[in-house]
């Protein structure tokens, strides 16, 4: 059974999540092995939140749940590639598609994501 | 002037790198400051390695430079993702053409990716 190298980042590893359909990078999140077992048995991405210290079925307040379509682990089995479809659109809790929602330009930031849902509506 | 928030990490943010044409998330690499700002000055990805603690400018053995075409940022400040014009076609030290070249399939890897290069070849 394949496994990350969990040891090496201290019980964590990085997770890139990609919209199977745009291709579109959604968001970097970690992976400790409850969740990765998690996330192969229940078919729904589920992380390693560092700032609650808990295990964190992504959607699970905002219903934007991501259902894992493929998983590919890199050269060094220490980052995985999750492709997956999005529920809700939108991956970001400030209501943008993707978590990567600005540009670095000439220094500064500019914002040329998609805004799917306002915050406020959706975390009550 | 924006700064990746280098603090939290330890002085280090992950960099996910995407082909700027196909999309196809080619590898996950980090920076500290110094990688970050010998980035924006010279337009070549350039990394912070952590198996060697030095600075490294991607593909300066393989030849297989990363041009940046756009840099963006996540919510957190703690991220960052690069859309690279991949020299050479090939990102990954083992010759294919991204790092995610195994796809997790029944709990086996299978190769799925693209061999671009013979590592034997380019790394002498």
């Amino acid at each position: 059974m394949i496994k990350p190298n969990f040891a090496k980042g201290d019980g964590l590893v990085p997770v890139i999540v990609q919209d199977i359909e745009t291709k579109e990078v959604l968001m970097l999140a970690y992976m400790n092995q409850q969740a990765w077992e998690e996330t192969l048995r229940t078919g729904k991405a589920t992380y390693w939140s560092r700032s609650r210290n808990s295990l964190w079925l992504k959607g699970e307040t905002s219903g934007h749940v991501q259902i894992v379509k493929d998983i590919f682990i890199d050269c060094d089995d220490d980052t995985i590639l999750l492709s997956v479809q999005q529920l809700g659109e939108a991956a970001c809790h400030t209501g943008y598609k993707s978590c990567f929602y600005r540009k670095v330009k000439d220094g500064k930031c500019v914002v040329v994501g998609q805004k799917i849902f306002d915050p406020k509506e959706v975390y009550k």
